[in-house]
């Protein structure tokens, strides 16, 4: 067993940290001015694109992706694990690094499944960080936790796919740059319930495709959007068709191990910033006489943050290197434990830190309440807590069946 | 003990509950269309006019207060706890009724230590529904938990006073139809701790107040607002002193506690609505094939809200009671726990509520986030846990001193 | 609503409250004594005959019966209450006023359905205290939580019943003036579920009565014992049938109903004493140079323990009131909620207690950790409380089952 | 980084589970027969014997020390982990292995401190298995989570030191192999407080020796004991003085970093255990008519147990790693946290597991009543988990206090 980070990690750990401190930072109230001023709640402040020039220029790119490519050279998740924790202290810092949901997932599907010519068309420029996508599959007429019931329909006619759909919580749809929706949705409903599915790539402006409104998280209505949409008759040709027919739910769980791994290790460094925001806050302020840093209370904050931001942090580490070392499939139930324990660890040291900081711990003038927000979100996104503890307790449970025990040994 | 409803109460109770699914149901949705319509986050819907005319022919209105005055018969606090908790499960009712913070706790204090021209000026238009007011305590610089911290400065100077702070998180501040603030500041900074401050009443309009900005809570920016402002060199004739100089911490205690269990009684009510749309959700999805309502997990958070809203309801209750019976004072260890118990309780009952909805829970389409949100800032508004707790144990603490112990009772 | 206690429930708390300070918390360290000199484990000290006859004398005897007999008064459940709760805060007090399971429970069942005759030979002993008695339902073989999961049989055979079975958990089996059993088993294997079982009064010295073995509990070897026995061939004449053939399960829960209150109303006054030995030690104790009793962490423990036992004393005195007001019947969803809320609010005021006392709570010096024990025991006793969670939940989804929703209208 | 376990750990990992499966797992029930069968509850049941004798056979035999001596070749921390575990799952393995606490604690710091004669006396029949031996630090009269606060005299008297004071909880003195105790005591009461205290060697039979009774942990009367003593004027040759005079604490400060690791190590393996009877348990058991196994409570439970055991795992092997690469003293702060964490989360493992069994779960029919009892006790032992939580907290918030901070990096 070795804890030590590999060369490469730490070097870019180092980069990492100078360009957050000098570039981001300072630029998260840049941000919001910029938004702010332009009077509209989903336009893209420029000072994005300065941070995406910067981070390209000093190699800090598409670092998300464990696959070598004609564009990129991959890095391993074990690498990739302290590295993401670092970019998700700052909600703009994953895309000012290229490495930000849902195209992470959509470019690491596109690498996967994708022909030369739809990664030449809307790989290469995702990589490039020139356009966004967005990935619908989640629908509100239905309990999406279990993909098998989707109902949206893309039935093949000649040399095209018509796609028809309600879609809600589609993240990314509202960003200036979209481009590109990876629609999921069922090719066949008399096939087995896990080949109905199939996955399309369809362009954001062709005919049919509508954005109703917004979805607000909390209060929050989101830069890039979660928006309801619809698809009525939205037809693409037949080539835009991502991997096979009836392939979509193999392609849709491919895509959610990475992804929620990627959750997990953005969510325990948002903790870590919550954590030194507390700590902070508590040196500075002294009710009844005495600063908070000093009391009992407080403390017992402080140091149930740090034990438990670091035994999440062991055990998303572990996860990505079976990921790395035995595949993702076998790395499954480690995924849903990081993917239960760590958001749900990332809300109490942020409502800790919100408690610290009375009233404006709840407002503008700290990331907590926003960050809080999304994580809360994150509890149900890519399978609620009760589905991930379900698929563990059955595994562990089937170890332990009357016709299994094959003597008294165990882990 | 007794622990049935007085005859009034009961019919008071029947009424409202008409009320509610007559009128203030449906137009919660009309609320948030006029409200959007409006394109002014900080507007004032007209059907909150329609719902006033029609709760107070109904006499369902200024049930809040305990007080008999020249225009109130007063009810006690014991009948009117069911009334708040069925006005807490719909966050325009309380406002409906003339039943909402802060103008309640600002009417009582009118009423217990106004003058007669204080009265006739802003006491009776408040209780009218005419008019809308504020409470400007808090302030940036300092732990607010600690009234006696406040930097604000109210000095004499000839016949006026001149009112010299910044405040934020001042709720009310921003509806159309304020007219009042009370503002709490030092008329003597050389005075014993608890008789620096003391309350003047400054019409809105007084030149030298100025709002700077809206704090958000979760991303909401609250209609009514909860604003940051000024007062710079603030002007007001001397015979706006409410109470007496040096009274200002008192009377501040006096409106905290009926603040308080006002809070708690609604909060009931909010709980109560989040336990009934989480075993409506829960009938209606099926994810896996079962109801959630079948589902253990499901079934433990409604067993769990049930018991809660119920132990929290008669805690709550019992605090009522001992605030009719002893007076406020006496009751100021339960108005703590209750202060502690009920915000949390109802925000465990509301996350699974949200939990049970999935991405809808967080949403605009229910008012769960809204309300968890609200709550969570009752966390710390009126005095935060941590400060409650350390009341409460050292009242128990004292009793069992060594030097205290007469004997009596045990081990 | 009124929350004072009546006349005749002050005066006898009064005179238990002096009864408890004058001789049973004295009494306390003679009973375990006295129990160590015997040598014997399930000796009776005779420090309890002496208290037991100090109780008659001031008229402190059989308070828990709310019905009136021959032989006594009765009282009602809500005036029970206040003084059940400081007979929990000593384990010898309850034996000392002959209010103690599971001979409360045996006693009531035998008001309800005995014959006169068995009345005159069982319950009037029980009453003066002369013999004691245990209830044999739970069996090792199956899940009890369920009674009709209950395999021993009690069959008919002539002008007898003979009887077969193993049971577990037999409390008060090894107590030395134990002469009679309740059996609870099946008559009728064959008819509806809730009609094949019945009791029968079997005499401890019956022969084919044997007890197997104490069971422990977490390490305690109890005094009056939690037995394994069984019953070979046990045969009683046909009137010793208790009620009628087949009407078992409905005593067993009538028997329940006030069996539960009783352990959760003295489970109200064992946290309380905890509570109490908490700040005691809190006071006396200054690791790093500061009384526990000013660390926050401390009155964190002792604030919440003042708070939940507030709220569960309150929840715990609404469902008396409703036994007395509406029947057991009625309250039996409360008496689910206070079977969960209390053991386990206790339980953490005593884990806190224990803590603050270091290894000394854990140890035989304190009544904590055997108090503990009993109560972590309680959890499952009387039914698991998942099982009362599940009970609880299924009422509340069934008020709002589609099929219900009678409008927007809730409590 | 790099999860798999060493070659050598892999295969003494393999010997050890077959030597549990084929010895002590078997031998677990013998030992309490024989030490029922005894009538001594402080007997030494020969079975242990022949299970040490085993060990060593197999060469599975004082694993636990670091250090290579002339007697032991030494495993790093990081290798011991996995083993250790493997003990932990049964009470007796531990012992069986040489490699059960106190005398690991105690042979360690005899292997650092002690001179070569104290090692051929002491350490050598130590490491052989031959004796058992205790250390006397903790005391009733003051707070001994502060070890400066200790009390005990050790005076030099001519060649001669002499001991005086009352020392509790002194675990493994009533173990009849115990031949020596290592004496935690004052020389000088003027030094600076850090350098009070010494430690000296005090053969189990020295004059002045008196042990007063056993103290219970819940009800355990636990074999190996954790008595209550005295020491009244010991006298001891001066040469029994273990390292220098005033270096007491350094020593204990030593001894324990090790000496918590360990517990952790056999904890995290008491939890597995625990879940795989929970596990079992719930394949066995039906109420209402679906095993336990397939309710989502229960499932909840285990997926809990699973993913807790295993952060808390990753935890404790960093804080291995980090102690084998950085020493001991670097390693404190990750020493403290998994000694909060790592009891904590076996005692709700176990919790869960009683439940599931129901009253078999408290009794002494399964392990887990007894292990939870050792594990409550364990979350003061060794420094109670709020003294540990304030150390981690205030390291923590050192690193941000306004002086420190050195920009906006953070790991």
């Amino acid at each position: 067993m070795e804890f030590s980070l590999s060369a490469r990690c730490q070097e870019l750990q180092t980069q990492l940290t100078e360009f957050m401190d000098e570039h981001v930072y300072p630029a998260e109230s840049v941000y919001e001015q910029q938004l702010a001023a332009s009077g509209d709640p989903h336009s893209h402040p420029p000072v994005l694109e300065d941070l995406k020039a910067e981070a390209r220029r000093r190699g800090l790119w598409n670092l998300f992706l464990p696959h070598k490519t004609e564009w990129t050279d991959g890095l391993s998740n074990v690498d990739y694990a302290p590295l993401a924790e670092i970019m998700g202290r700052s909600s703009i810092a994953p895309e000012a690094c290229n490495c930000n949901a849902p195209d992470t997932g959509n470019m690491e599907i596109l690498t996967m499944f994708g022909t030369p010519e739809q990664q030449e068309q809307w790989l290469h420029p995702l990589l490039e960080g020139e356009i966004r996508s967005a990935f619908a599959m989640t629908e509100p007429a239905v309990a999406s936790s279990d993909a098998t019931n989707i109902t949206s329909s893309i039935q093949r006619d000649g040399d095209d796919y018509v796609i028809n759909g309600r879609k809600w919580f589609i993240s990314g749809a509202l960003h200036p740059h979209c481009r590109l929706l990876i629609v999921m949705g069922k090719t066949d409903f008399d096939a087995p319930p896990h080949r109905q599915q199939s996955m399309v790539l369809v362009p954001m402006d062709t005919p049919g495709v509508t954005i109703l409104r917004n979805m607000h998280v909390f209060g929050y209505d989101d830069a890039e959007g979660h928006v309801d949409m619809t698809f009525e008759d939205v037809r693409v040709p037949a080539s835009n068709l991502l991997g096979e027919e009836g392939g979509g739910f193999t392609m849709a769980q491919a895509r959610l191990g990475p992804g929620r791994i990627h959750h997990c290790m953005r969510t325990i460094g948002a903790a870590e910033r919550a954590l030194e925001l507390m700590c902070q806050r508590a040196h500075t302020r002294s009710p009844f006489g005495k600063p908070l840093a000093e009391q009992g209370v407080v403390q017992t904050w402080v140091a149930d943050a740090r034990m438990n931001i670091d035994q999440a942090r062991f055990y998303t580490f572990y996860t990505a290197w079976l990921m790395d070392t035995a595949g993702n499939q076998a790395a499954r139930n480690e995924i849903s434990g990081i993917k239960v324990i760590v958001p749900n660890m990332a809300l109490e040291v942020i409502d800790n830190a919100m408690q610290t900081h009375g009233a404006m711990g709840v407002s503008q003038d700290t990331p907590l309440a926003r960050t809080y927000a999304w994580l809360r979100a994150l509890r149900f996104a890519d399978g609620p807590d009760e589905v991930h503890r379900m698929a563990i307790a059955r595994r562990e449970l089937r170890r332990w069946a009357p016709d299994q025990r094959s003597g008294g040994s165990a882990p």
